[in-house]
């Protein structure tokens, strides 16, 4: 291992200074959303999303590592296989400490890596999609999209004012699922609805006072499923545009409500058992 | 309003030493788990989430509040006519300081209680309970509960080694559920398996290698489902008293799966509709 780490960094030792430009930049992609926007790029860490990331097409620009990365058995060869193949350049040796700098994590793999996004391409005839409105916390957003990949939604559209699914905290919640199926940030919501009218798509949005139950909706239609924000629910202009209001029928007590992740994945997966059963 | 606090607090100014033998007391509460469980105590912050516990029947032992917590408009006033039915002693006035040093949130709504934790009940002849299995994530276990309450299940069981249900980030992720459901943690397997087969429930184990698709197992009949932990799936003991194990049909990709409050949630759900459908 220690050869390898010669190899691929030209015999030095680990970077140790936060002030190293590629650390510095490094952090600026993974803090700010508009730096990350505004470049193309994301911050992705840990040894499976790196992986996921660029069997996805998303171009390394530098990849950090540290001894501990090389050390995780069939993941550690899978990365070393990585290094090997990027130009020498694109690969920073760290110290622990600077991986922890970078990552915020104290348990982290040791790897982590700045990457050109690449561009996801809104699908052209999809059955079903979808789409967030407002949907601000990084963890319902990102279990949001692993939910959809899981149920065989072909893409997951966010409105502007969503948290961003490329953040860190949305990349761990999805699980690398926004590797595996396109998703599309900061769309208006006009556009969006002219996509799904465009394309035939009905739009379903779910409200908790919408008059259909989540069941009785026929979802073998091509359908565009709208998840609102997690305290006021589908905007007024959303909820103008929606062909039909489902709701998740709940226990008696009317204290009860759901978490938004929970009534998306709800919806989706009757969406996907209507469609197997037929 | 400054009426009001000096009427309760007999004119005395709000507390403002982490010094004081409640305030330590209570972040001791919040803080360590087996402080909560020797004592039979809880910590609750937040005014709806006060006021549900209290209405649940968990005595207040120490109530904290600060000037912010009376300017919550409906919720303010609900918070006044609690305080003013509690005991003087059992009420503290205190600095936002001092609240945000027992809360560790900086938005917190002013106020905070310790609580005695009313027992909870095993129902003697419930038809659908949840029962987790070393399910260690937090905000997991809050929301399986609140999905469980929602889904109308009667009960939610934990094993030893799963998150405490009643720790701040568990009882936040419930938004309350635990005062409207019975929550029982600290159960052994075994315990739990004797409590379903007495009242003729049928153990049923979410796992993704399962042979059963979810929707093909008929819910109608009385039924526990099992939820095992988030990396490791149901542990060998679950699986060997499984009377079935359902799996929910994933897209074709292989790299997808779920969070498992994702995967809770859609059974549960999927319960409730066969039971409403009939």
């Amino acid at each position: 291992m220690l050869n390898f780490v010669k190899v691929v960094c030209c015999g030095s030792g680990p970077i140790t200074s936060k002030a190293n430009s590629r650390v510095k930049h490094a952090r600026k992609v993974l803090t700010n959303r508009r730096v990350r926007e505004r470049e193309g790029l994301i911050f992705v860490e840990g040894i499976r999303l790196v992986l996921d990331a660029v069997a996805a097409k998303n171009e390394p620009e530098v990849l950090f590592f540290t001894d501990r990365a090389m050390s995780k058995g069939e993941y550690g060869a899978a990365m070393q296989k990585l290094i090997s193949t990027l130009p020498h350049d694109r690969v920073v040796y760290s110290s622990e400490e600077i991986m922890q700098h970078l990552t915020d994590t104290e348990n982290c793999q040791g790897v982590a890596a700045v990457l050109k996004k690449k561009q996801a391409i809104a699908p052209a005839q999809p059955s079903l999609v979808l789409a967030l409105d407002r949907l601000s916390d990084p963890g319902n957003v990102g279990t949001l999209i692993r939910t959809a990949a899981g149920a065989g939604a072909h893409a997951v559209f966010l409105t502007k004012g969503s948290a961003d699914p490329f953040g860190l905290k949305t990349l761990r919640a999805g699980m690398g699922a926004q590797f595996r199926i396109p998703v599309l940030p900061n769309w208006e919501w006009s556009d969006i609805e002219s996509y799904s009218r465009e394309r035939g798509l009905a739009l379903i949005v779910a409200d908790g006072s919408g008059d259909v139950r989540h069941y009785s909706y026929d979802w073998k239609e091509p359908s565009m499923l709208v998840v609102g924000a997690e305290a006021d629910g589908p905007s007024e202009e959303v909820l103008k545009s929606a062909d039909c209001c489902v709701s998740i029928p709940l226990a008696e007590d009317s204290a009860e409500s759901l978490n938004a992740a929970v009534a998306g994945a709800v919806i989706l997966f009757e969406a996907q058992r209507q469609r197997i059963v037929g």
